[in-house]
């Protein structure tokens, strides 16, 4: 079972870098076998061109290395605090995309100015706050994770896998490592679009709570029918 | 008969997806047989990399399956609204391209800044009024495809075979699948080009009419002299 | 020679595509050969996939096909007005590459904001007038390259071997096919730059007159100390 | 060693036409071994396709060519009055990237908005000042150095491998070629992101010295956690 989900949270990485969405060793993902508690990620700073299954690392959910001979991505803190508060993902992906990024430099949500958003994320996706000076000094990607989940207070994670971390970037999440990948792949576009939009029109507000209802309803609602029922 | 129209559509699908304009399973392309009133489309939410032309949907104008295993794609009823009411088109394409999205959520027609736009859109390319909640509430994607027609009164589908959708993104059309999909690329560059001619001069005005006669007519006029007289 | 000549052009034309600067059939490139005073030209609307040097039009300087079984560019008489009126030029290149064109939907010259630019075009890029409701209703393409003559007065067309026609797009030469394609590869990526400069500061000027002839006169004046002294 | 040089100094070159970054024969990269003083730079105008090892030029500090037949890229003096005035830097790199060379036509200096600037500047990428006329008169590749170097008053040039030229473009530098190449795509991305920032946030502001010393130090401080130990 560990296998699997190695072999599936190292295909994820590879996605994530088909994707464009990082370059050099940026990025990373990791997913969680919600049977043993036991979470496997991409190792530290290390090249995708030649990733093997059997680089990630295993941790359990307090962060102690369970398998695996390279150190875990730095981030790994971050990842677990989001396991332990969203007990529903199974997979989460972090990038620094150009456009999310900008939006999180820019320390604003994204607004939902269309049905591509509407599509994958029901409403705004939230901005952290920024990180105390005493958070800072602390347990930096850990708190990092505090600031997430705190972003979500009365939101419910699965319908907004998605968050920008202020003056940081991108993390998303969703019910495998590839649908996290996923997501971070739809948050770049949908952050382009919003972008977009607002140069076309500086007062543009977004779309209404009907029309969100219904995108986001038909693909993701209990009687959602979008795809083929087996997804 | 329809084993052709099916590898056209399945060709077109694919290309749209070769053209770079869709990212995953996003974007949906249809073909009509005018001789039996069937329309051939993608099956919905199915990977592009394995497409092959017998998992396409064929249904009749009314929507009805006529051949075909899998689901077809959740915007059919819109793509059957514009068969029936521009009777000359034999192809639709739908896309979340970046820049045309942009317009459409920014819920402005496209102006003619330029002869790329005049060879191919003979005028300001229309933007949808917004869905009343009692559509949004409906048939959606029948209401849609209403909402494109209300945009073309007085107005000819092929001269000007694009729309966006307010809120939502563009729909292209043309004399064949191919078409259609040719006609989303051109869309989405010249959105693009315009975007960044407002930023360069925020007062850009559309070209004169006589520029657009010029070009519009000399590609698709009656006296048409681009090309090799047989497109 | 004309074989030579086709080969050429021919590869420029496929050079062109490769760039990435044109999508579909759109753009085209042509060579003069000064001894006979012929040019080659791509063949209107044709595929670049499989473009074969047989298929490129020859020309005289007057537009009559000397030899050629297909249509030539729609856009021959604007790059034949140039070959008359700039003898020093071996090729002309067209696109409506997305930034250049929006400068010339603009109807802006683009400024000289940097060495990048200074380092083939000792200057601004002018763009042309309007073409008159008479010249429209004409000698369309030719017009425009009269267009492009009279932009040039008092201006040497190999050191400013680019324009941006009015409403339309760029056109570019050189000292043969080879260079006028080289140059649009470079003016797209000068206009690109041009326009990310104005944001950064709406006030930004050019260069100075000292820091121009610095950059432009080590690669092109007599003087010139870039390269190893072949090109 | 000289072998080792060369060759480590030609991938770099390559891997700077792989990043993208650079278009025809735009862009420049040279290492240094510090056992004799001698630099490997690639020689002036040579197509990226062919390059080959042997083809670098060896120079030594005072710019006299030591071993090579092609003369070197006319930015030698550049890159020898970074190695002269910056002793630990082993590597230089030179593009015209067009978000870092937008930033150097607006003379501005690129602002820290984020984690992904602060990984690896430490701090506002400097611009420096125009070149006097004396200087542009002068020696002005060896002016164009000094120029860089006087901006570096009081930085350290390895907490920021980076700078920007006014009205001219990036140079970035690192412990190798290879790492100078790495700090060009990293100042290009950076530069993008910081240009969508502030189109976001017109008022937006660099993150607080905490969060730079924080992620800058996780990556390269003495009590560094980034990676696998051993970069």
């Amino acid at each position: 079972m560990l296998d699997q989900l190695k072999a599936d949270v190292c295909a994820a990485n590879l996605a994530l870098r088909d994707s464009g969405l990082v370059i050099l060793t940026w990025g990373n993902v990791s997913g969680l076998d919600p049977e043993n508690g036991l979470v496997a990620i991409k190792p530290s700073g290390v090249s995708y061109e030649a990733m093997q299954p059997e680089q990630m690392v295993i941790v359990d959910l307090k962060g102690d290395i369970v398998e695996g001979d390279l150190r875990p991505s730095s981030d790994t803190p971050t990842h677990l605090e989001l396991y332990r508060a969203f007990p529903a993902i199974r997979g989460v992906a972090h990038t620094h995309s150009a456009y999310a990024t900008a939006w999180a430099q820019a320390r604003r949500a994204l607004p939902c100015y269309g049905t591509t958003h509407a599509d994958s994320f029901y409403g705004s996706v939230p901005v952290t706050a920024d990180l105390t000076p005493e958070a800072l000094a602390g347990d930096y990607e850990l708190e990092t994770g505090r600031a997430i989940v705190a972003a979500f207070a009365g939101l419910d994670p699965l319908q907004i896998p998605a968050v920008l971390v202020a003056g940081h970037g991108p993390f998303t999440w969703g019910t495998s490592p590839a649908r996290a990948v996923e997501n971070s792949i739809i948050l770049e576009q949908v952050a382009q679009m919003a972008l977009a939009t607002e140069s076309l029109d500086p007062n543009a507000g977004p779309i209404s709570q009907a029309l969100l209802d219904r995108h986001f309803l038909r693909k993701h609602g209990k009687d959602a029918y979008y795809g083929q029922g087996n997804r």
